[in-house]
């Protein structure tokens, strides 16, 4: 099996994700019944509204302060990413509301980002995470972008599953419902 | 594990959906560099650029002739679906009009679907898929909102695992980046 990864992703690439996640997901979810959006895979995991506030939370705290650390050559670990701060930030507000701020923080963290102008050498440049070590400024811009895509996969998969019975016979064709399904989490 | 299922799916609830998909993919793929509109996940899966092709045959040949078929009440099978039609008859477009054309045709069958004023009792009649056996339309048209699922879930999922060497450390965290490794297709 060949498949084409790559040992980097250029900024550009990274960016061309980037700027297009809000309004793909924004196109996706706004305005859908509520059977939708509240939609889990099961116990302990997340509905589509429960991943708009995690992406959120990243955008306040993560991504671009993380970068920012790298950048001011700290030798301090970054501070750790609370993974499930949505339950306790943004429950309440309306989706479409956590859409447009999500929207919102995604263009400003993108024009702080290219106002940061890096070089080939700056995506070299090393922090230190407080559990995997030592990483890139080029690893942590290529796990913001796989980081949407995985969370985009995981809002398509979850909604599906909640029409896993409705589709009867033709389940056996649909390989997205078999997907985790022990899993949580 | 608790999951929300639905025995059905109500036609307000697939059609919400299938008005979406279009502008949801477009807002994720159109203008994106070539590199994340080929990648694939290995020999024999298909590229972002390849789903879409696949999901304009659908709008084509699938969907609202499967509907039709079963509101005559046919008693021969469906004609069989050509999964790969888009290898033959998409190459070469480009994606913007692979877009445009998927959102022109969906555009018309919703409206189509709509038109058929479909009653609870519509929605139980049956038809005899060429494998699977008896189906509803029911069964037909939460399957249509599955695989548009399905199929965006497999775009973002395709596009992360070309990023996934880029992540480096970060891997582990990305748990989307380890499903399907062994399979094709």
């Amino acid at each position: 099996m060949i498949v084409m990864k790559n040992q980097r992703l250029k900024l550009d690439d990274c960016v061309a994700i980037l700027e297009r996640t809000p309004a793909s997901l924004a196109a996706l979810l706004d305005g859908l019944p509520g059977t939708w959006i509240s939609a889990t895979e099961g116990d302990d995991t997340w509905s589509p509204y429960d991943v708009i506030g995690h992406l959120i939370h990243g955008e306040r705290t993560d991504w671009i302060t993380r970068a920012r650390h790298i950048l001011a050559d700290e030798s301090r670990p970054f501070d750790p990413f609370d993974r499930t701060a949505q339950f306790t930030q943004s429950q309440g507000a309306r989706l479409s509301e956590l859409l447009a701020t999500f929207a919102n923080l995604r263009r400003d963290n993108v024009a702080t980002l290219l106002g940061l102008n890096l070089t080939e050498e700056d995506l070299g440049r090393t922090g230190l995470h407080p559990e995997l070590g030592e990483v890139t400024l080029g690893q942590l811009l290529a796990t913001w972008v796989v980081h949407d895509l995985d969370h985009v996969a995981q809002i398509a998969r979850t909604m599906a599953k909640a029409g896993s019975d409705a589709v009867g016979p033709w389940r056996v064709y649909l390989s997205i419902l078999q997907d985790r399904q022990r899993e949580s989490g």
